[in-house]
């Protein structure tokens, strides 16, 4: 069985146009380890995630390309949470009886989803370990290796009492769009649907504006896997300081609100503690946000949001018309 | 769940003796992604190997210590067939319902195990992912980053015709171990016994032969996990050579011979397909075995053992007194 996944892997990785990596991949898979050779006065960056199936994706709603491309996806918006450059990537599978056919329809997209969606920043599959599962479960871990220059990375522990809390795209689509997929009939327009269903199946590691972040004087930053209630407390807690989020100011798209309608959710709620949109949340002082505000409209087109504001203390809390609540850790549980 | 394993690992990150990456790791569990800072002039050798209960191990012959260990143990025999020296570790939990109260009495020793392995050899644990498994089964993934100087490491492509083969110990213990685990009742003297369990319990990762081996004009290496005929096969496949086994050459011990005749197993069939013994095995031009073979025995009191030829073909050959069998791949299954 391994060696013809093996084999599957070796093929899309070959037919893919010129990486920027290639020359510095030494051996990859066919070898005990891969091998490859770091850019001076970088960094390394490592991260890893876990998606089960049953736990975190069904395989009813994703095809084998969107599931390939989704799991390197989460792992990429890692690296660009840092502002770093991802580079290579490790790929486990435990591989369930049906799936264990290596000429089974599922592989060949499964692969070409995540070696393009890698490739696409720059980084090559450049090994694994492919396992029997214990039952008729599919469980995929991918391994990122990246790269930033020394001194570039944003962590989560510097936000500072003061700092105006950003965020670089609408929240809670992704958890809406997974609850059309599972309710059956909900009345809302087709493109409505599609979008927020996209939102879900296929996100957008922000790589591009992580990188563009590190040169603009951001004090801390996190990627939005498990809601805003939940990843503001994470850099809340790192950096030993509270927030303020305003609920005028929350990130909620206009799909957003007619799907929560639509669905009887309370559309705040599933900002706060929707899970999985994979946008970045990040501090900077109010002295650098206008230029920081400016860079990234010219680049993207569109400024990011302005959701709160730092403060000491502890906890993340929401600000409405009838005072304080606190919503720390409140988060999404896959 | 996720958070306190977090805080549980930390933990036992911390009461470690100090380590050698300790300087160079700047940002470890607590972050999106793990950074640490390589040495100049070295290349990342990246690893990873996924254990899952019931595939590859039972619950009932391991204590949690040992499958710390072992985890650790396996990855990092990767890195020593490659002559590298292992940096960093990632660990992915798939953690089932009876194991997923981190107060769990399982998870301090399993913790333990792993990262005093990993310290053992200047590795530290710095990030992971945990989630809920599927099924009741624990499912165990480590990565380990690696480095190697620029130009040291060691592949499995370079072995050619005339080029000598050898290993760095016994093979066969381990599977024969294991059979003793499952058998109830062997009749061996106890300390037979104990010595082959624990040589499937307990592998050693042979790191520091490995980085002796860069020195000695080896050609090509790998380690030994699924039997010399499948792992020779691998050397010889990427290599474009093919191999010939003395059979009276096999590096087959008195322990391992006479738990073979207890279980009624041939003992050339256990060391020739019985897997999980992480020894070494590579190859060196004849030239040159003579000054490999005194600088591994007086470094590690024994020579290692030669045990046939690389010759111009392909696969591997057992060479015994009825002529050359074809064994190549026919190695061990998990």
């Amino acid at each position: 069985m391994e060696l013809d996944l093996i084999k599957l892997i070796k093929h899309h990785s070959r037919t893919l146009p010129s990486q920027s990596l290639e020359g510095s991949l030494i051996t990859a898979i066919g070898d005990d380890c891969a091998e490859f050779s770091p850019s001076a006065d970088s960094n390394l960056l490592l991260t890893t995630d876990t998606m089960v199936e049953g736990v975190h994706f069904s395989l009813s709603y994703y095809t084998p390309f969107l599931l390939g491309r989704k799991l390197a996806s989460v792992n990429l918006s890692d690296i660009a949470a840092m502002a770093g450059n991802p580079r290579a990537a490790l790929l486990n599978l435990e591989v369930p009886p049906g799936l264990s056919d290596p000429s089974a329809a599922f592989w060949p997209p499964f692969i070409r989803g995540l070696v393009e969606r890698l490739a696409e920043f720059g980084a090559v599959l450049a090994g694994g370990d492919t396992v029997k599962a214990s039952n008729n479960k599919l469980s995929l871990t991918l391994t990122v290796i990246g790269e930033v220059s020394k001194g570039q990375a944003i962590y989560r522990k510097g936000a500072r009492a003061g700092d105006m809390i950003y965020c670089s795209g609408f929240v809670g689509e992704s958890a809406l769009g997974l609850k059309i997929l599972q309710e059956r009939h909900v009345p809302l327009p087709l493109p409505v649907k599609r979008h927020l269903i996209a939102r879900h199946l296929d996100p957008t590691p922000r790589l591009h504006l992580g990188e563009m972040l590190a040169h603009c004087s951001v004090t801390s930053m996190i990627d939005i896997s498990d809601g805003i209630a939940t990843d503001l407390a994470h850099i809340c807690k790192e950096s030993g300081v509270g927030a303020d989020i305003l609920a005028n100011r929350l990130p909620i798209s206009r799909a957003a609100r007619s799907a929560a309608s639509a669905l009887g959710i309370n559309a705040i709620s599933s900002c706060l503690y929707g899970g999985e949109d994979y946008e970045l949340l990040w501090t900077v002082p109010s002295s650098k946000s206008a230029d920081m505000e400016k860079k990234i409209a010219a680049a993207d087109g569109h400024g990011p949001f302005f959701i709160g504001t730092i403060k000491k203390g502890s906890g993340v809390w929401l600000k409405d018309s009838q005072g304080l609540h606190n919503i720390t850790f409140k988060g999404y549980e896959h």
